[in-house]
């Protein structure tokens, strides 16, 4: 009895560690919030910042009521789960995986909204939410992660063990030995392959790519951008941390591994902006420790820290290059959230194959085998998330027009989605209506804060 | 002996999660402060930020000179704690459970600062967070949960628990049965009492209820307001979680009823807005996720979650219609403070009543007698924070009037109480100079970030 | 084998404080970002942010190749360390002491970046970057703190505590009893001496000084500045308490006196800014609670609260001080980076001396031999770290003048070093090539949320 005691203080050790991590990734929506909303123009900062918390509402209803299920419930010829729904249990184990994966999921959702910025409908966007966390995200988060579930749980049931043992909880690609530790491709490149197909289907906006622009459009404030990098590399350390599932000796390194690889991967983007623009850019320094962070995300629990920044060196250059690349092709991702989560995914999760400690993976596989399993998983998952997400938007857009108006892109989102103005637009509006009206005792907006302010301060009245 | 020890490494555990969780409640210091500010016009935006930064320090001093001796201290006949002050004691459990609720007392201060906004003196507010924080949530606290406190003290030595028996530590609510797990009723509706007490006192802003306003300001940054609301959910992990005292299987699902009570919070806010306004509006999706979250914050350990939703969703909707009401009636609370501390804390703590499981509550009351129990705590609690604090601040407001001048408001709070410029103000400071001492080499301020600063430097010099 | 496993659960919740105490100080880093982008002026803002990204890269690197060696490696007579270079170690111990140490020395980096703004190279910030994590910081560290690493280290094997034993870890500092908890001196002092030689040979901003601008220049947000504070804040709950190394007894109270210095620092900024002013500061509200953090880092563990609100007082008192005398002086300091870390981390090292329990501190010595050795403790370090600083930098700075040309400056680096534009900004390129071309088709930027928008939306196309 004595025993059982010891292991359960174990236990609520590592629930508490996997709870704090749990609530690390959740600070992550505020962390896209930022980085968006300040990478988007003023007249879109509003509708940037209601995507990133409204998907999260949607996201972990849907998880709640079926995405658990399908992702971690029992398994039906490893293709998706048949249970948990409206996640019916008593078990806390459970529960803590479940408000983990629930973080998770969220996080997945919110990559794209950066993405399809500044033109793409506000309901549009939620149904898009629905579509990846309902379905794509469970499904291949059940071929490949399904069986981790059952590894996390400590001090459970015999009853419990003996049901999954028979129900055989595990994924075909988990089967197969695929490896994804904290999701590079489960979450990053799923989010960034939907985002793909969102934004090919949606175009680039209006002018980005003219000649005039020259494809820059000016942010709202990098100030905020780089404080939701920030607040994301925060959150990275609950989200690979806490995908150890317990709190051991295994947690410093993955740490270690996760801040060294994000650190070289903005060293990275530092060093290439200043071979290419001669300047530090601050875009650059945004992708580079992003890309460093998704490209661990797979491995940071397998590699030395060597390696470990090897793959974050890579993985920053890799998304300087595609955005690069998606520039040159005209296909307009407002944040860069391909280049880090779709191709820095990727590789992380190759490198995994090719680097990681095969002792540590523990799949039974040799290297070779191991780098075949890698790539499969990599190219299942990005064929079904890419394929499935582009028929079901090709499909939606078809019915309900996912783009707005060019009026409205122009007007900009926070109007045209939401009647939301500004001071500056208060002040129009009240020049407008005395002109109209000539009723000059109409008062403009009074601020000494705010140039429209200024304007009506002094000037109208 | 052995014994002792894995009793000391649990309590350990214990104090891990309550102290990470106290840490948690702290940035909701953070959350208010962004809310606020980015709720507030640009020309009370400073004003409203040194109003939650200051609060924090003058309530957490308070509280440890005499705020937790009222609430915590030995009870004289369980109506206020009559020792303790100045935290005199060497138990580290003590201590502990000083560090959680003196973040508690500040989050309840700090929720006033919202509603008063944009035309309070700043000195006025620290007044008012002085009486809230040493008077009334003390003693409304002690009457609710000076018992929970011995609850929550583990390991602790007999000398205490004996002295503690004698003593009587219970509250007359606790007594009675009253349940208010993290303080949906203690917390947050006595700080919406104290607000609701303020603003009436205080009027409406100048202009917010004229027929060209229709009601409407706006804010200085609605991404802003997006991110204090993430942090402030983020923090709820912390002011739940904690609450529980310690790190055992009721924790997850604590945690999971608060994030799908802010969640169905978040998406009834955005539905009621589609039906209303036809499109998603932006104060909803802040009031609906913080009025989920405040609902829930008395019953999230008691509750299933299906239960859990149904008061979240309920908690937002009230909310909402209570925000239209203020509206109609012109009680002017700038940010929604009483909509959502005040009235969906009512209904939370009403809710426990109603719908929690009665063991898990162990009051040993039938579910009537707990729901009329809930409804003397929800009124008590409730009369006597609205009558005191009215009655302290009409005789305060007589003899020092708590709201700014017009031509003070009119200026804004950051040049009229803390002389805080900008870029446009010291622009016009500068022609202003320039036009009466005709000297045109005084400078303007240079900046090509800012539009002040642009017509300062391409036109004036 | 019973007490081996129980040992080792309470490592693991030794290790889990420590890391999410370590996560915690990470966040400083935002913290940093925020209030010294708040406190500078728009046309610097995107460029201090950048700085607050990079230095974290720059200094981790540097702090896993050698710094970390330099500091805990075998020492060399007491003055720097010989091994442990790249972290070449297995034991899990080491590296969560590595976690937490790396962001330690990520803090004294970043402090230096806000005296320095708004007119030095973005490069010449990277190599005292380099200098300071590389070689002073690291060096005193070893001094002062080498010693600790062994204290903190739990349920290691006894091979590594016989090496050590014969290498003697041990720095001169520690060696005669010098105690600097949580790094008062060793963090926050060091930082600031670096900051000071800095700013010397820098000068001050041009026009900070003059005549007409009275020594004040406007900062781009003080929201956004009070945001940081309130998140340094809340970082260090875990710089003072992850410092202990362990979760034990000790740590509620090191979390008390952190809360109550920082507290009553803030009621000290505001208490001097209204005999002052006659009004609340918004600045000094900032200094002040950080002057009583970093007051109370050295002694938090080892003094009661009354003596840690003393501290924090008077702490608070010498920043505002020290603030105003640099400005007599002219010695231009941005956001106070020098009174705040230097100053009151030189008072805070003293108090140890004059007011710590000699028992918790353990050095064996008497109460004025611990006096007299606080003061070599801050006098060596100060002088090793302001002459090895100022010579270093002068040296650089005449092969590689660090400040930027006049124009730069007055353009602000953000255009100047990243070529980040703005708005308006925009605007003005626009209105340029329209007068130069005469082509009026070329559009302005529309955005009814900027003022430039709405004049490119109105009036340009």
């Amino acid at each position: 009895m004595e025993n059982v005691d010891l292991n359960s203080v174990k236990s609520f050790v590592d629930t508490l560690w996997v709870i704090n991590c749990a609530i690390l990734v959740f600070i992550m929506q505020a962390g896209f919030m930022c980085m968006e909303s300040g990478l988007s123009r003023y007249k879109n900062s509003i509708n940037v910042a209601l995507k990133n918390a409204a998907d999260f509402g949607v996201s972990v209803v849907i998880f709640w009521v079926f995405g658990f299920g399908i992702m971690f419930g029992t398994s039906y010829k490893g293709l998706f789960g048949t249970d948990l729904f409206f996640l019916k249990t008593d078990i806390a184990e459970w529960m803590t995986y479940f408000v983990f994966q629930a973080m998770f999921v969220a996080t997945a959702a919110t990559i794209i909204s950066g993405a399809v910025a500044e033109r793409m409908k506000f309901v549009g966007y939620l149904l898009i939410t629905i579509l990846a966390t309902g379905i794509i995200y469970p499904l291949v988060g059940h071929w490949a992660w399904s069986s981790n579930y059952l590894a996390n749980i400590q001090g459970t049931e015999s009853q419990l063990l003996t049901a999954t043992e028979n129900a055989r909880h595990t994924g075909w690609l988990s089967d197969m030995g695929f490896v994804d530790f904290a999701g590079s491709t489960i979450v990053h490149s799923v989010g960034g392959w939907i985002a793909l197909s969102a934004v090919l289907i949606l175009g680039p906006r209006i002018g980005r790519y003219s000649e005039a622009n020259k494809g820059k459009f000016t942010g709202s404030s990098f100030p905020l951008a780089v404080l939701g990098t920030l607040i994301l590399w925060f959150g990275w350390f609950g989200f690979n941390g806490g995908s150890n599932g317990a709190m051991d000796d295994a947690v410093p390194l993955i740490l270690i591994n996760t801040f060294l690889a994000a650190a070289f991967g903005l060293l990275t983007g530092l060093a290439t902006s200043f071979i290419i623009y001669k300047k530090p850019d601050a875009f650059y320094v945004i992708l580079g420790p992003l890309a460093g962070l998704v490209a661990i995300t797979a491995g940071c629990n397998s590699m030395t820290s060597f390696t470990a920044i090897f793959v974050g060196i890579v993985g920053s250059l890799i998304a300087i290059g595609v955005n690069e690349l998606l520039n040159k092709f005209e296909i307009d991702d407002v944040v860069g959230a391909i280049p880090v989560h779709l191709a820095a995914g990727i590789w992380g999760t190759l490198a995994v194959g090719f680097f990681s400690n095969l002792e540590i993976l523990d799949t039974g596989l040799t290297r070779w085998e191991q780098i075949k399993v890698q790539f499969i998983g990599v190219g299942s998952v990005g064929l079904f998330a890419f394929l499935g997400s582009y028929i079901l938007l090709k499909i939606l857009n078809y019915f309900y027009p996912l783009r707005v108006s060019a009026l409205h892109e122009e007007l900009g989102l926070n109007i045209a989605e939401h009647n939301a103005v500004s001071v500056e637009h208060d002040l129009i509006s009240i020049l407008d209506k005395q002109s109209k009206t000539e009723d000059l005792t109409i008062r403009g907006p009074q601020d000494p804060f705010t140039t429209g302010g200024v304007i009506g301060l002094y000037y109208i009245n």
